[in-house]
This record gives structure tokens, sequence and C-alpha cells, in this order.
């Protein structure tokens, strides 16, 4: 009966990226959740820990050991970086597709990654056939692609962003592009620590990673090969009270030849076609409510007039396009389903 | 094409639950959105004002003089009280359901309605013949009606939450039934109001109507009619810095009988077959945020062991179950579509 | 030069009311602060972890195997319950004076204490000389206490709620008394779980420890104390989604003769002269906000009208009148220091 | 008694920087608080509307048209804009100091504040003396000013924080100054307006004004003062849901003799002998929390190594050193006081 659905699996599922994927899947009408592991939590219904999916979710977590995600046809990596990467060969080898939702897969050059997460890359292999996985900028490499490294959350937003200018060499890259971005809390994650307390973090705010934060080099490589040149990018995330939402503000430089043409027309026609992809009306200021619990990117443009700057103004939900959402409009592309299969939610606002 | 979806129209769509109707009835499979009206905001796209509906709500907000309701099957009120008991006739005369999600046809002792409102009852005729719209209690009226009196919020969860009880005769009425109820701000509606801005009512809250709210005598006298007996109610409410969520902590004094049979399995039972009603495990404490978004009541039930009384703890979202999702769960029953179309939302987590 | 000034010690500066102390004491005209011990954290500079103390506070967190603690003249315990117990010998042997803010020297009746605390109570001699710091109940005692067990945040709400009717006879017992309390999520401590985490308790709420907490028997004893009867209490605690703050809704079944008297009468009389409690006027309904970081407590009392019940409305910060700000106003006692030395600090609002 | 206190009045006490004015002032030791006005209110107890100022504020609101301000020693003018400027005439005349929290002495190009304030400026020979109130900038022509246009909040952290590069000549104005802000809520005022309600504003977030805000004229008018040169000056506020706070991050391109020297050791010896500004050690990243409450301004230097910019992040409670405190401030400067008198306020944390 539900034979031609596609079976999925889900390694890591405890995490906000995990249960943001079984919320989005639950109701996909494609989908068959299959097994959903967890090493703390194996045999505990998924529905004690997230009451939220109770009705929705019968599954229990199962003990990654034992779970047989080689008879899924897709496995989703919500754990933390380096498990994918531990794992990805065997699935592979059994015809398993891959998506991870951490680090794994996203940075080409290993010796980067190495860097930045402290570990070696065990399988630069397939890491050489991984597709970046952001539909509106690698879709024909999607469809045929047996292991996605999903974006990081504030990746998405500032490729998105400068994607139209990039792509016509509208930036001036004398001036550093400068991202300043603001990410609600549920993106440090669902571990337990003292800075993401409610008493710590409501009812105020920070920049952090200043000195360096992993999204830095992934968004720079990313940028670097969209612009075809290399290019100086500085990056401030700052911490937010707000449970989702992200919001990027970003300032470029305008190339001369960007003062002679329109260039919210060039942004409205780049994107047209893409359903997640919302170039606002001018004069606009998407809030990141606008977006909550979708799979919907919002992207205002802003001259600065005598500056010869622009500024864009571009707004996720950091769990949905910029992590499940995107993981599982991966999916679709990957298994020739409608792109918005399963994701046409409409934003919870208020 | 679309000839057999219902036609819905909804006069008040710029507050808190007409948003809420449209969030929800933008994606409903059966229904066709043919008019939302708004004095103040006439010809203004729903979307301009609502940048949450892009891609979903093509329509602009009509002028309530001129916009076509009678070619309607069903028109929602999410007004102002008073607005709907002074339309209602002549919808009903050109044979258009009508589903009120203010007050006007909650009470049927138009001298209480009188007496809470501050104005006359210009139908009493229609009030007569309407049905309190609490499909759990009253579901074969419903299938018949021409006007539902949607219920308010706090209502919902006090009713659900004692209605087995007061049916099997549970409860010792020698002792008021109390309920402590907690409500985010977006009960309060989308007015311009100093008490609600966020900066006075975030990281703060209180308690409010204490010398009398509207909604006890609603609940008063559903719980009567429930009891078939008189009884006496307390109700104290309470403004929680949160948006959506409604808490109720019922407190009643068990009758002798109760103390010999499992009340949990009385619950469990009476609403075995209630799609949207959740009798959690025992021992279970539900959060607020496990219902966000979705038309689910959740109930627990806690002894106080010596004392005789229980305690129960019910949560819903105020804007779903506690307004527009309730609206629509009442509307699929008048036309016979399958009670949870369009409401297979699953609770936005975290 | 500061001589006579008294020298401060505090165990355990890194939780919340380690830090509330220190912003208090930081100001205090008549305390030089003088040792704040932490076993994690020992010669990290108290304002490295709290930057808000920069300028304020120049001490380094010592070790509490080595910190000189017997050179002070009073040492506050803001620690986990069993540590004060442990150390108190000592301390008044030396002639230091004790005010514990955890639960050690609360209850007088050790087996409560150890069903409770899951751990023996090592000094009964000592918990049978200390006094429960209430002020405004205790202040003759706490003038010649060597050891204070510091109240429950939540019971001094509760306590100082019901003391004018309690000691006035005014509350019938046929019925059991109801405290409905909401408290920020600073009250959970300042410990890395994921339950308090931001992303899992903003904008939600809940209802915990119904099956029992510990303040229940701590509340209990005192009422029973005050009412000298036995009586029977529920108390339903819930976390709301702010820092400080708490807000507890009482029930009580008024005795006959409380019909006749002027009970708003009666606590401005029995509270006129206390400078932390504020009884309010008729029909207010307090706001935690109006309370933010001070050391009062405000009272509203509501009649229910027909049903012989009077509902009260108590506010206090948490931290402070339930917590950091007691402890002080219970050493300026103890000191023959004006009450209020230190405390006059205007609550925060907005 | 009081023979020798400071008079003070406050116009328009109902607002967010009023109220911070009365929690300041009322425990201010060289004060004596003479009269609030308020067109609206006149004859209500201020702490009737403000609880939080029960037992601090005994005055009543007092109507403009007869409150004799005349009497007082100084008046702060907590208004809207534009009605400073028609009273500062009359009071001067009487010897009263006047300090505007307003924009009315901010700028000192009248078409510059017609173009923004759209209204006529009504007394150009007094802005032409009006001081600009920064104490760390202009502290010797406060000592002596009659009037004082105290900044927008806004401009305190941006001026602030570039103050010490600007004078020294590190910056290279090829490039714009990028200030990216971020304001908590109770920015917008205590104005009954929809899109500041608790159910709009939190959980979510934006930018507003990027087409125009009014502290950009002002900012860039000091930044010119400061640089002795034109610049460029781009500047992006956003609405963060929080009550206080305030952080900006900016962005400056250092000039070439900025790279041989030590910016850390600049900004401290710069600012050494301030006591509200606190220069942060190497790789700090204050948090809005770290402030809230006083009139401290916390500042912190990243360089962006390969880049050639600088970052600065600084943090302060808007309503405090970004208003009513910096206010105080002045008037303590004005009238002799020692500086921080009556602003010792440790910082409200968690």
């Amino acid at each position: 009966m539900a034979s031609n659905k596609i079976k999925v699996g889900i390694v890591g599922g405890t995490g906000y990226t995990g249960v943001e994927l079984l919320r989005l899947l639950a109701i996909h009408p494609d989908v068959e959740l299959t097994a959903i592991t967890s090493r703390g939590e194996a045999g505990m219904p998924v529905a004690d820990m997230f009451p939220s999916l109770r009705g929705y979710v019968d599954l229990a977590f199962s003990d990654p050991a034992t779970a047989n995600l080689n008879a899924c046809d897709v496995v989703f990596f919500a754990t933390p970086h380096g498990v994918a990467m531990s794992q990805a060969q065997a699935l592979l080898a059994a015809n398993v597709k891959v998506i991870d939702l951490a680090a794994d897969f996203r940075l080409q050059d290993t010796a980067v990654f190495e860097k930045w997460y402290k570990m070696p890359h065990s399988c630069p292999d397939i890491l050489t056939n991984a597709v970046y996985g952001i539909p509106e900028l690698n879709r024909e490499q999607i469809k045929s692609a047996q292991v996605i490294g999903n974006p990081g959350c504030y990746p998405t937003t500032v490729l998105l962003g400068l994607a139209p200018l990039l792509e016509q060499g509208m930036i001036d890259f004398s001036a550093p592009i400068i991202a300043d971005s603001k990410s609600g809390v549920s993106g440090a994650g669902r571990k337990a620590e003292v800075a993401t307390l409610f008493a710590e973090s409501s009812d105020s705010m920070k920049a952090y990673g200043v000195a360096g934060h992993r999204h830095h080099p992934e968004i720079h490589a990313q940028l670097t090969q969209l612009a075809k040149t290399d290019l100086q990018f500085i990056f401030v995330p700052h911490l937010i009270p707000m449970i989702r939402g992200m919001l990027s503000t970003i300032y470029v430089k305008l190339a001369a030849q960007a003062k002679t043409i329109d260039l919210q027309a060039l942004y409205e026609q780049r994107y047209q076609h893409e359903r997640f992809v919302d170039v606002m009306p001018v004069g606009s200021l998407p809030e990141t409510r606008s977006v909550r619990g979708s799979n919907q990117i919002r992207i205002a443009l802003h001259n600065q007039a005598d500056t010869g700057y622009l500024t864009l103004v571009v707004v996720q939900d950091n769990l949905v396009k910029g992590a499940a959402g995107q993981a599982i409009q991966n999916m679709n592309i990957m298994f020739g389903l409608p792109e918005a299969a399963g994701l046409q939610v409409v934003p919870l606002l208020p």
C-alpha cells in the first residue's frame, strides 16, 4: 500500500533539526518514516519526547547500532559534525541516498574543513561527489546527487541574497562584502548549555563568533565560486531572543554597471520561478515572523543612495529553509517529486 | 472547476482570528476563499497587510458595504461583538450559513448578554436556533445548524476539561469550581493599546478581569447545562508573555462516587474518538507549545490526594481550538466534510 | 576605614541567588564583601563571569577549601541543599552568623526534610535554633538569630498573602487553601538543562511539580503554625516565560466572621509599618514588573462575591523578596542596621 | 531642609523616558522632584499609573498650563519633538535650565531639522547656544550650558564607539562607515501602536527606517564634526524583541596608520577616566543585559584581520545612557554635582 512511498530514515532525531524534519515529514504525502535513531533515547516513543507529534508520529527511537537504515531510500543526518561521514560509505553501498544537515559535505576543501571542525575528513572521495544543497543554485546537480551537504543556516541567507548580483557581476570587490546576521536561539541547538538558558538569553542580545564562525569559510567558498574571483567577506552573527528566525543585513559596494540597471527587476527575474524565494516589493522590510515555520526566504533591496552601496535584508526560518525544509526540498528534487511536496506550510503569524 | 468547493466569506479579516482563519483556510482542500471584508482596508491586498500570506492568498480586502457575501456558502464573522447579529438575518435569508467568532450567539439568555456586552440583542429569534459550537459536546446540532456561536477561548478549555466529570456526576458542588486560566497576549486582539505593547507585557504577568470577565457567564451557563444543576464557579484569567497559548488549571471537589472509579479511564473513553482532544498519559504536564498552531487540545488529570480534589490541566492554542480552528471544525461538520479537513497541522515546536 | 562595616562571605556565588546577592551587596552602605567562593571557578574574577558587576565587584572567586570564611561576620549560602548544614557548625563556632538561601534550615521536621530532599539532616540541633526568615512574621526571633533558614520563593508569597487572615481566624478550613503560583524561569536556577533553554521555555508555559513540589511541605508547615490548626493545602506551580517575577493567585474560603469585617482594612493595618509589603488599593491587579529588581511584595484582595471565597493576588521578584533581598533584610535585622539598608531599589519598569 | 537640593521639573512624565527619569531621580540624593506634568493625566498620582513608583514618588501629574515650572532649577522635557522649543524661552528667562530629551536642540542645522522633523524651528538663537549632551565628548561646554540637546539613543552608541578613532584620524573615509544597530522595543515609546504590540513584535525581528531614520542626520553631523571632514555613513536600525537594550555593530575601514598602533590601548586610554564608558577586554562580546537599567556603555573592538576593517560592538540601555541616565549625567555636570550622583545602579542581571 505504502510501497511507492519513499522510505526515510533520520539519524539523530532528538535535536531541533531532527524534530523539525519530523514535523514536516509526518504529513509529507510521499514519505514513509521508517526509522529514527537516537543513541541516548532508544526505545522511547518519539512522541513522548515531543508531545507535539502525538497522533502524527508513532515510531520509537531506535538504536543506531541496530537500526536497519539500509532499507531506507534516503537517510537524513541531523547529528553533530562527523557522524554522516562515518556512515555514508555503507549507506551508499546499499544504494541509500544521504542528506547531511551537519557540515561533513559542505566544504570541498578538506583542509578548511579540518581547520574549522577539528577532525580529519574521513571520506574525501565521497565529498568530491557531494552536492551543496541549495536548490535555487544547484538544482541540476541535486537531481542526480547521491550525497547532499545541506547548507548552514546563515549561508542560505547570504548566498541567495547575493546570487543575482554575483552571477551578473554587479559587485565592486574593492570593498569587503559585509553580512551582519541575526539568529534566533534555536540555531544553537537543543543542548543543555548555560548561555542559551531562557534566563541568560531572553531580553538581551549579543554578537558572537566575531573572531571566527564556522559559517564564514562556508559562505566565503560559495561566494568565491559564484563570483568566479576572490573577494573579502566580513561576517558577524548575533544571537536574538526569539526561538526561530534569521535575518541577514548585507552591505555590498555596487559595481559601476549596477547603477545603470534596475536591480529590483534583476532579482524578480532571477527568482521568478522559484517557489520558495520571495523578492519583496520595493521598500519592504520583511519580519522574520513572516516566514515562521515555512520554507520561504524573503529578500528586500535598499539602495543607500549616495554611498554606492546596496543593502539587502534577507529573512528565513533558520530551522526550515535554513535546515530541515531545505533538506526536504533537496530530497524532493532527488526523487523527482514536486519540489514543494510537504512544504506547503503557511507561516505562523502571529 | 472550483464549483464543488465551499465558498467562504470572512467579515473582519484584519484581526488575529481573521488572519488565523486565512492561514488555515488558504490551504483547506475543500474551500474557495471568496471575500474578505475590512471597512478600514478595502482595496488593500490581504498579503500586503500580512506578508506571511504572500503566495497563498491573492484576494484584496473588500468593502463590507459592497461585498457580495450572499454568494457565499458560509460567512465567518471575525469582528467585534454586535456585527454578526446585524447581518445574520440577511445572510440566512440568502441561504448562507453563519459562524460568529464573537459573542453574539454564545449566550442564550439575552439579559445576560446585554449586561456583559452593553448592547441590546437584535435577533433573539436567530439566537434561539443558534448552536454553541463545541463539536465534542454538540456535534449533532452542529450538523444541521444555520448559525454557530463559536465559543470563547477560555470556555473551550474549561468545558472540554470538565465535560466528562459533569456528564457522569463526578463533581461535588458544595465547593465552587475554580478555573485559574492563563492566556497568551494574542487573546487581547490586534488593537493598538498601551497595555499590550511589547514593552508593557513582556517579561511580566498579571491577573485581570478578576472582578468580572465576559467569559464567566458563558462558561457558567454551559457548566450549568452540562451539570443539570446550579453550581458556583470562580474564574481568574491571567495575561502571560507569550504570543499564543492558553492553559487552564481547574480545581474541582470530587463527588464521593468519583473516588471509586478510574477517572483517567473515564476521560480516555469519553474522548477516544475525538481527533482533537488528547487525554495525556497519567502524570503528564502539557506545555502550551505542544499545541502551537494546531487545533489540538490536551488534558491532564492530577489527583490532589488527601484533599479530595482533582486538578485538571488543559492546554490549547487560543487562536486555533480557541477560535479559528474550532470555527473551521464546525464548518466541516456543517457541510459534511471530514471533520479534520484543513486542520491537519502539526504543532510548531520549538 | 571600613572597619565598622559588616564583613560578608558568600558561598556559591555563580548561581542566580549568588549574583543577586552581589548586585545588592555591592552598593550596600554597611557591607564589605570579603569572600565569594566557587568550587568550579576559583581564581576567576567575579566580574569576568558577570560583566554587569564590572566596576562594582573587584573580588575573584576563591576556593571553598581555603577561603577564610571564619573572618566574616556573616556568611550567605547560595548553594544547593546540603552545603550549609555541612559548614554551619564550624562557622557558628567562629562566631559567624549563617543565612542559608537553600532549604537546610527551613523545615523543623527533619523527617519531612529527609523525605523531600533525599538526604539526612546533619545538624538537627542547629536546626532547632534556626529561625525561618520572613521578617514580617518573625522579626523578633531574627534579631537574635545565629542561623536563618531563608524561605523559598513561593512560600514568601503565600505566607505573606495569607498571614493577616490566618492570624485573625478568617479562613474556613473545611475547604483546602489553593495556591496557583506562577514563576519566571530564573527560579529554576543557573544550571545547564534542556527544559529551561530559551527555545524550550520561551513563548510557552506549563504547570510542573503537581505531584509534589518541595515548597508544599514548607508552606504547609508554616500555614499550620500560623493557623494553629491543621489544614489542607493545594499547591500548583507554573513556569512562565519571563526572567524574574512570581505571582501567586490564592483561593480561600472565608470564615463566617470574615463577612462582617473590612478585609482590605485588616490587611492595610497589619502591614502599615512594613516597608516591603504593599497592600494595593481595592480593585488593583499588580503586575510582576511592578516589583522587578526590588524587595517589594504587593498584595491585592478580590472578593468572589457569591461564593464566599476570597482571591488574593501576590507578586514579588523571586530573586529579591523571594531570595537574596529577603536574605539581606534578615541580615540587616540581625546586625541592627536599618531594615531597608541597601534595599532602596526602585523597580525597573519598563 | 531640602533647600539646597536641586528642584527638578519633568514635562511629559507618562512616556518611557519620563518614567525612567522618575525611577532614577526618585532616589537621587541631591534632587527634589517638584513637578511632573501631563496634559492627559493631570491630577492622577504618578504612582497610580506606574505602581513601580509606589513609596518612591508621591507627586501627582500636574497640568502643563498651570504647573509652576519657573520655580524649578532645571526642567527635563520627555515630550514629543517641538514641545521644548516652545517653552525654552520662558524658562531661560526665569533662569531655569533646560534639558530636552527630544530632538529640538540636537541638530545645529535648522534646515536639516525641518526636513526630518517636519516643523519649523522656533528658536534658532537658543539652538545656537545649546550643547549636544554627550559628557564624554562635550563636558566643558555642558558645565556652563543653559540648554542641553540630549542625544538620541542610537547616536550615543555610534559616537562614543567611534570617537577615539575619529579624534586620532584612524579611519579611512574612502569607504562609508556602516552602523548596523539593534534596539529593544521600548525605543519606540509608550504609544498605542499595532506594530509594537507584544503579539506583533515578540519572537520576531525586522530592520526599519532603512530609507531614512531621523538619527542618521544627527549621527552624520556629529561624526563630521569629530572627523573634521565629510564622510559617508550608512545606518540600518533593527527592532529586537527585548524591552531595553541597544547594540550597535559598527564597521569601519582603518586608515593606514591604524595598523601600526594598539587600538585597544587607544580606547582604554581615551576612556580611562570615564565612569560610564567601559572598554571591554580584548575578545569580549558584550551582552545588552550587562548594562540593563544602568548608565553604562560598553565597547569591544574586533579586528577583521585580512580586510583592514575594524568591527566595534557597543551596548547600552537605550533608556538610560541612551536617554534618561545621560540626561541626569548632564544635569549633574551643569550643577557641579558628582557626575555619577544618582547613577550608581548595578545592572540587573539576570
